[in-house]
């Protein structure tokens, strides 16, 4: 499906992700803005702060991928190894960057620019800055690897400043409906009839249990929205075959389920 | 560190969490889970509903770590591959499994035991099942490779039926202490010191935004609790020296923020 998007990677840099320590709350968000402008995210990788990893993993995806986007790891303490990681895994010295470091030894007092704070003015020559509205520090892109904060309002604001100078491809629509009492394992076959009928959308299936009840809800994803209406709307007339009340979207909010 | 420890790779397998649908709700648990019995999550991986993606990564890292859990992608329906892909990356035949196929045609009523549901019954040949107490329908482990449900409560209590089959590790502990308007940009050469005296311990440093105030929290990990303690008294003379009050533990519960 949508062959002529870019196509986008996000590595997720930490070990505070990998010991359950934090909950990610990156994924989500970028994977939805991605979505939009039409670079489907398909590889999230979450990796420690370990420098081969980091380095190897970056010089794998980047290969891979159209664009690969990077979180975390760009602080002042010891264990914010992400920048240095990028300069090595491009081969480039990791420099002073002469606007970043101008716009953060005037950002703190005299004496307060210290050398931990000049390491995040420290990038792999060459890197382009991503400003933000939060912080004084910013963000990079190297090549096509987009270097932000883990920090979520911080790397938000870091997508807003990116997401303009971006490839856009045919952004990805989707609709859904969904049913109650409805066993996915009653659906499958006729399922699997409407995704053949339309190999350009991908017809996922997805059970819920809610407090409100179980059931199933059905998305059709894709560059064409009227494709993905019209799969829907099988969907609907196969729910109402067998004698489930279709509802279109997606159930009310509440704790996805998978 | 705890180098002698297994090691763990999770794989998120599914469309969904790569498309902004859904909100991963599996990787905190499993990697919580998992430090417990000493066996360190070392990377995730989420990949999209692509069999050549599902095989050539599962192959990639069944023999790079000890031990791979996968979730998602074994229900009936046709969006559900990552059981055949498994036996494709095994180079096994993927048919009927004679005690999960009896156990689910119990379940149904009679020729309600459907192709679809079948396809739950049908495994990589040589595959054990994973029990759970909320559906019928099994896991299975092939080789070093654990697969479960994408459905938290049901991943959840294959999980259980997992932990205590698996090879246990030192199990990993950890030790915080935060502070309110601390800087990380202050604290960071104190910080490099500690993490240099314990460099059997992961120290990190994690700035936090709330209502109650901004500061930064500052975790070490490891096999063990007393060198935790020593470098977590340690980061608090080092608050203290700063005027700044240290607060044993994680600050109160809230959205984390990396």
């Amino acid at each position: 499906m949508t062959a002529r998007n870019p196509t986008a990677c996000l590595l997720v840099i930490g070990n505070e992700v990998l010991s359950g320590r934090t909950q990610d709350a990156n994924i989500r968000f970028i994977a939805t803005k991605l979505g939009e402008i039409g670079m489907p995210l398909r590889e999230v990788r979450v990796i420690p702060d370990v420098p081969e990893t980091i380095i190897n993993t970056v010089n794998e995806v980047r290969t891979k991928f159209d664009h690969v986007f990077t979180t975390g790891g760009i602080g002042p303490t010891h264990d914010d190894i992400t920048s240095e990681c990028i300069a090595a895994a491009f081969g480039v010295p990791w420099e002073a960057h002469p606007a970043a470091w101008e716009r953060m030894e005037r950002a703190f007092k005299p004496g307060e620019f210290n050398a931990a704070r000049q390491r995040m003015a420290t990038m792999p020559r060459g890197a382009g800055l991503i400003d933000n509205a939060i912080s004084v520090a910013p963000g990079f892109t190297m090549g096509n690897v987009h270097v932000m904060a883990g920090v979520p309002r911080i790397m938000q604001s870091m997508m807003d400043t990116l997401l303009p100078t971006l490839p856009h491809g045919i952004p990805i629509v989707s609709r859904a409906v969904h049913a109650f009492g409805m066993p996915e394992g009653l659906i499958a076959a006729g399922l699997e009839e409407i995704q053949n009928r339309y190999p350009d959308l991908d017809v996922g299936s997805y059970p819920f249990y809610r407090p409100s009840g179980n059931g199933v809800t059905i998305v059709a994803k894709g560059p064409d929205a009227y494709a993905a209406e019209a799969a829907i709307s099988e969907v609907t007339a196969l729910f109402s075959n067998l004698e489930r009340t279709p509802i279109q979207g997606e159930p009310a909010a509440g704790t996805a389920a998978g």
